[in-house]
């Protein structure tokens, strides 16, 4: 057997039980029974246990070391892939099992605490644990390692080869101009506050019509499927095994609708890798960063475009008759509404990014040091009055929203917005292609697709994300793109 | 760590691995999508592998001699569980690991030529597998050893303590009394053809009434669901998630309502075991005998009684209005109407048993040498023709139809019956019990339930179960319950 062979053996079985580990999250999060939590938990401990064993395991650093030894250097792709292995393998090793089992458990405390805290709005249930996962996460950085600061070693974990100066970089371009936008935007809606016929929409309608457009966005069902759950996400169970989840809203039939469009997007991204690479760096998703971009570009340039709705707001009304009642202006009014939110995840597409900028903000300087725990409510309103003009209610509605932080999770908000950045980019150079363009304006999405199975999923996780966006698009990461498709769509 | 705390603690490890592979087994016939099957099929293999090496480990068979050695031989439970754990652990070890991974590959080989052969109705394609399968049940039996005959290690399999000659004797007594009754049963439906209400019965409708049904019988959504499949059946994949399948037809609501309390009874079962013992002889079913017994329990006694039905035909009337044109003696001549047909799937009570005598009979003579699988097509026709007075038009719908000889599974199909033996001697010492009396005469089970629990479902697999049998009811295993239940039923 070949050096290669034999680590395609190792990472097919890790693959095997990881994905396996993910069946059981699907389950979980879909149809597992109310009683049956803790048993599951147990299962998901022992299968991420013997996952964590096979791919730092020492027969593995072997075999990945004979593969580098034995890889022909001018092959780009291999290389790619082999370089990512070790990345990977070397950011696993540095960590004791001790302390990754310590993560665990705490993080495991503090997503309940985090739970029991929103729900109460009383940060002080959350602020030990996230004070302890702070300090851990400053334990991990120091044992990955770092160029310039601590931060930097957790955005890496979800967006390699960005750091705090390269994504400060990007948002300090958009900033200031994307306030204008949302406030122009909002300004916008208040004075046109066009409304959806109203419901009810029925379920079964919203479940048809959405595989309709999941089909034309080119989601392989053979490969794939669409259940219900409270918060919609897509998952990978193996190579032909993609699975979305959204939610139904029976007095708006968009709610789902956008919902499988994002995740669809995801989706595509999954189906679009190399099946026969499954385990390997060169058929998995590269980072966060670009499968967002990716969702964006599906939700937002593709399913938000009036070009869309020209096509399917007729079928739409075959599903759903009242909405023979508003036309397409007023249609594409309502799926461009922009307000000013507390919440996160219910924000739109002009102000969305202004909750990132935020976070961002607020964790990097709890990382430095520059900002305690105790003091992270006050600073969160802040700047929340400083960016919306509005002050939360209560820290359920402010600082306490989301459950990124409690699973220690710090440095994963960025990587949404450097999505909407990349995926501006994207859809920008794919619409330089004729077919693209010509398809597009028929809504017929196969050689978008195609493009972005060139240009993005085909590549896999064998270059840096700044890389696939340079290669695809020409042009540096940056936020010009996405400020020009926000700028035009909503302040024209 | 006492020795059997130890020995739990290696029990639970295999038990999250084999409840795993039950998590992705359900999956793979409830929601799995189309192209995944080869990807779930690596899966399974890896957790059965994983699940094999853990329970017949030196470290799993030392520390089971140390628990046995440390037990208190007065406490029969404990000593019950480590006798039939040390039972377990022999016959899996017995057995090489080349044997074990040969038999996997032959009946899946075995498993796809049955269903081709099936399609085509071409034994031909089937017979070289049959051949290879049943040379390697013989192998087998050689290495579990067997007091009489070969045939007597491959029950043992299924149904722990029964052997040939036990069997026998009980079907000896059982098979000339039931084709007296099956022919009168049979003879009565053609005199009084009556049928249900046409359809359409709505799916939903149907749903929503078979879960009242199924909480009625006390089974507890909590800790599982019901769904839908081709097949239907009940898998545990926890201690708190027993989960049921049924299909739907909606010219005849019936179908997926005695589906459901059939399997319903098997969850009852499950989810009366202790849930402490999990992973234990102690917290486990002990044969499939047994399993059969309470789901046709709760399918035929329960289920198909006047008294069920006194109360439950007005409320399935809310669900169904058609059913306002049947009175309640037309409606339980419709669910006990029999007639001699080819699949034994599709059989009523009262002819089933004869398509299991028939199996037995001919899986026996298989074993014996005394029946060569070439001949095995014709010797089931006229064994057919003898018992049901008709010839299969073909053997698809004769010795092709089952799916349990392609897995291998010589000496399953005489639990079937034993189970409708077992469980019509259970129902009758129950009904012994005031308490149960006096519920089942107004529909409510509770204390049937809890009568079952005790008497069965408590003692998990730390008894045979033909000692269950006799404890419960006082009675020797036997024919004569169930026969007078279908004499009462089917011939007055």
């Amino acid at each position: 057997m070949s050096a290669i062979e034999n680590l395609k053996k190792l990472t097919t079985e890790a693959a095997i039980v990881s994905s396996s580990a993910s069946t059981l999250g699907w389950d979980q999060e879909t149809y597992l029974p109310e009683g049956a939590h803790a048993w599951r938990a147990r299962q998901l401990a022992w299968l991420s246990g013997r996952c964590h064993e096979l791919s730092t395991s020492k027969e593995f650093g072997g075999a990945l070391k004979s593969a580098l030894d034995e890889v022909d250097s001018s092959d780009e792709r291999s290389v790619g892939n082999l370089r990512e292995m070790q990345r990977r393998f070397d950011r696993a090793t540095k960590l004791p099992a001790s302390l990754v089992e310590r993560d665990s458990e705490l993080s495991s405390h503090a997503k309940h605490a985090w739970s029991e805290a929103r729900k109460k709005s009383d940060f002080s249930i959350f602020a030990p644990h996230l004070e302890a996962l702070l300090e851990l996460s400053r334990e991990k950085a120091e044992l990955w390692g770092y160029e310039n600061e601590s931060y930097d070693a957790l955005i890496e974990t979800y967006e390699r080869g960005a750091t705090t100066a390269s994504v400060s970089k990007v948002f300090d371009e958009l900033g200031p101009e994307l306030r204008t936008i949302a406030a122009a935007a909002v300004e916008r809606t208040k004075a046109n506050p066009v409304k959806l016929p109203s419901g009810p929409y029925p379920v079964e309608q919203q479940t048809a019509f959405n595989e309709k457009v999941a089909r034309s966005f080119g989601f392989d069902f053979n490969r794939g499927r669409i259940d219900t759950t409270a918060h919609p996400f897509c998952t990978t169970l193996g190579p032909s095994d993609i699975r979305l989840t959204t939610r139904y809203d029976e007095s708006d039939f968009t709610s789902s609708l956008l919902g499988v469009m994002h995740e669809a997007g995801h989706g595509l991204y999954e189906q679009g890798l190399r099946q026969e690479d499954f385990g390997l760096p060169a058929g998995d998703s590269v980072s966060l960063g670009i499968h967002e971009s990716q969702s964006r570009l599906w939700e937002n340039h593709v399913g938000r475009s009036r070009q869309f709705w020209e096509h399917w707001l007729p079928v739409a009304t075959d599903h759903f008759p009242q909405l023979k009642e508003i036309d397409i202006d007023d249609f594409l009014a309502v799926i461009h509404r922009a307000e000013f939110s507390f919440i996160r995840v219910e924000a739109d597409e002009a102000t969305y990014d202004l909750h990132i900028l935020l976070r961002f903000n607020l964790e990097h300087r709890l990382m430095r040091g520059d900002l305690t725990v105790s003091d992270l409510p006050s600073a969160w309103n802040e700047a929340f009055e400083q960016s919306f003009g509005m002050t939360p209610p209560d820290d359920a509605h402010g600082c306490l929203q989301d459950i990124h932080w409690s699973m220690g999770g710090l440095g994963y908000f960025p990587t949404y917005t450097l999505g909407n950045l990349s995926g501006a980019q994207f859809f920008n150079a794919a619409m330089e292609d004729d077919a693209v363009r010509s398809g597009f304006a028929k809504a017929e999405y196969g050689p978008l697709l195609n493009w972005l199975g060139r240009n993005v999923h085909d590549l896999g996780a064998t270059l840096d994300p700044s890389d696939i966006v340079r290669r695809a698009t020409g042009n540096e990461p940056s936020a010009g793109a996405h400020l020009e498709h926000l700028r035009l769509r909503y302040t024209k």
